[in-house]
């Protein structure tokens, strides 16, 4: 079963029970879903409202752009749990022959690349969802939901340096020290984009909510 | 129907829809179950196996007392929702007469209230949550599983985060001001206490991977 079509109950108890999948990759996705989806939320209440009409059009590409967004995410949410479960597999294939430890090494090392990439994936969605939440940010809301569009800014950071953390853990177990490399580099300048745009962000709602 | 019987997709669309609730006060809280069952995942793997057996007996505690928080989480979800529709059928009340104006303004500032203690109740939970992932790491957990724990550091603190942005946006319009500063006043020294422990436990994990 994809676990898009779980129930809430059900993902939080197999979240948290002795099964390492769903874990932390997939939950990254699902926050990361959240924050893109609160942004699509007040992207629709920006909308048809007159107070609000000169911020209309481009809250109506931000509605559009972070639904796909969301779609996206749930799908790596699901991709990064069956990434793991091909990993787990790969440990249990038989180790008796020199043939046998040559595939069940081949098996674990593709694995471990499918769950290096799908949290890479689901870093790149997280950095374009941010730029869109800061692009709607600067053009204008409703502000009666700035609080949702700020815990969309803290939904995506959150999603995006724990993803990160998946990508770390598996870097370090990967022989292809060219591919880990290349996916070290990427996910730092990810980083250095989009988490001091999800800050300032955060920060500029903040302000507008204590004062 | 309770929020946490909703299959996960429509949450996600339901959250992304023109219904102000679910909005980002119920999302802070399934982030903070989230960041709950992560930890008490990485708890169930710690116990049993032999190489983490002087951290059993705390890896129990952690498993019981974070199942027990994540369950807090996703009733604190579903009140969440239920205290913004107070409000919202608050205001469509009558306001023709002085009787009627009077009882729908006690109505709306009743249900302000409850917005605004819903959050600070998940703002709670998030700092024993975190209390308990920092003792957890202090103490020792099954290190294949230190993004996992990592993962519940940085969703607890967005949970947080999130919850104080209630907190804030419905304060601003609460008329009983003792009320108002009182709650002001514990949001901040919930954050205060919690968000440097989760970011300390966030860059102890992010140091354990990068090397």
């Amino acid at each position: 079963m994809r676990l898009a079509e779980m129930h809430l109950n059900d993902f939080i108890q197999t979240l948290s029970s002795d099964a390492p999948a769903p874990g932390g990759g997939s939950a990254a996705a699902l926050i990361g879903a959240m924050g893109a989806g609160l942004s699509a939320m007040v992207a629709c209440l920006t909308q048809g409202r007159k107070k609000y009409a000169e911020y209309a059009d481009f809250a109506a590409v931000v509605e559009k752009e972070a639904k796909a967004l969301q779609f996206k995410f749930l799908d790596v949410m699901d991709r990064d749990t069956e990434a793991f479960n091909l990993v787990s597999a790969a440990f249990a294939l038989p180790r008796e022959t020199d043939e046998q430890k040559q595939a069940r090494s081949a098996a674990i090392q593709a694995g471990l690349k499918a769950c290096t990439s799908t949290p890479l994936e689901c870093m790149e969605l997280c950095d374009e969802a941010i730029a869109l939440c800061f692009d709607f940010l600067e053009s204008g809301f409703n502000a009666s939901s700035a609080s949702d569009l700020g815990v969309a800014f803290l939904s995506l950071k959150a999603a995006m340096q724990s993803a990160w953390l998946n990508v770390l853990i598996n870097l370090a177990s990967l022989k292809d020290l060219a591919f880990a490399e290349a996916y070290r580099a990427r996910g730092e300048a990810l980083m250095e984009r989009a988490i001091p745009l999800a800050d300032a962000g955060y920060e500029q709602i903040l302000g507008m909510l204590k004062d």
